[in-house]
């Protein structure tokens, strides 16, 4: 029973996210249906990273595996011919039976992308929060950076979040603005809650628009209290960007 | 009657292209439906490039008279509001009263992508050719450049093409690859032909796939027999970049 780790890039917007649903398209239930065909059986997939509805991936991670014997280069074409265009699947490799997507991931990183300006450009509508007027970047870097760190992050703590504790380590937060229109909100952490992403960057706007003071992020942290946090920002703008592994267990496939 | 000039970005995707039809969305028809609620009358719209079906936009011209009396911003807003997110008026400008987005036009910039890498990307696959197998760059480069000054292009003119003569003047013609996988073609001239830009780029696939060297795009030109050119490359690939004006028209609004 080989096992594999694949890359798994896809436009989140006509699905209703990572998990098989009782209803709608899945990304784990596209994989899982053209593994069975490839498998002539049912091959479960484990993700490493639950996006939801609307959300997508550069380099999402699964794992699987599989009783026929396959080379990964044949494992990447015989999945892409079955898949639709909107999910590509980008690198397969073989590893050790007892890896697992999800329970080995160390590291995930997240991006949100914001455009302020005042048109938002066709090529963006569906990857970016259209919030026209300035926002105040600065004030967003500072709120940004104070969200790192070990914290109990309860109050980023969306509907439906099935875990045990809500303490997580951010390795980095930080603001980008690489032209005048986009903001980028970047993360990396061994893990998020539920919303956690979303609605951190729906803090860090009340932030951007002045409402608030880049301090009042430490207090929305401390106080472990959804009803004190900003909005949970559209799914449509998050982009899961990549996992890491151990080093024995490769970063990358 | 103030007279408009606009600047149009549209993803061409789920579009019959810039030009209305009998049957399927346009450019053109959105516009002018949009217009007519606005001023209460059929307002006629002109394009500077009639853009095929699927073919994209970033600033596509257009231009058209009102009745009533509106300050350019407000007209965006307005238009933006009737329009679907993937059509965006991006400006307006007020124009004296002869001015017309295509005679007046004296440059056109086109923009072809390829994506030769082996996977192609969701957020690539409605805005690029997916040409799996390394292309020969460097031939297709001095083969681009061969494609600049005035010819007879009627070897690149596709069927349905209206016009009296076939002689062009190609300003720039050039090869960019910015990452290995991305290859984009790039050229501006005084007015193109029907599929002309597409059919150049089919020909400099057939120089980048090394089937022909790149001296035979001045064998192409010189003959002026379709035939004799590589195939219409299709229209997801291509973009209208700008359309430029005399300086007393303003190239920018």
């Amino acid at each position: 029973m080989p096992t594999f780790k694949i890359t798994v890039s896809y436009d989140g917007t006509d699905y209703v996210g990572w998990q098989r649903q009782p209803a709608g398209a899945s990304i784990q239930g596209l994989l899982e249906d053209a593994l069975r065909e490839l498998d002539d059986r049912d091959v479960a997939v484990a993700g490493a990273g639950r996006t939801d509805a609307g959300v997508h991936a550069l380099a999402q991670v699964a794992s699987f595996s599989l009783e026929r014997t396959i080379d990964p280069d044949t494992l990447v074409r015989a999945l892409n011919h079955k898949l639709p265009p909107d999910v590509r699947v980008g690198s397969a490799r073989a590893m050790p039976p007892h890896f697992h997507a999800r329970f080995d991931a160390r590291r995930k990183t997240y991006r949100y992308r914001i455009w302020q300006g005042g048109v938002l450009s066709p090529f963006q509508r569906r990857y970016a929060w259209h919030l026209p007027g300035a926002l105040d970047v600065d004030a967003m870097r500072a709120a940004a950076r104070l969200v790192a760190g070990t914290h109990d992050f309860g109050a980023f703590k969306g509907q439906g979040s099935d875990t045990a504790t809500t303490a997580r380590t951010v390795y980095q937060s930080t603001i980008h603005h690489p032209k005048s229109g986009m903001v980028i909100f970047e993360i990396s952490g061994d893990g998020f809650l539920r919303h956690m992403v979303r609605t951190i960057a729906g803090t860090l706007v009340e932030i951007g628009r002045g409402r608030r003071d880049a301090a009042w992020m430490s207090d929305v942290i401390a106080s472990r209290d959804r009803a004190q946090a900003g909005q949970t920002a559209p799914a449509h703008g998050l982009f899961l960007v990549s996992v890491g592994y151990r080093d024995a267990l490769a970063a990358e496939p």
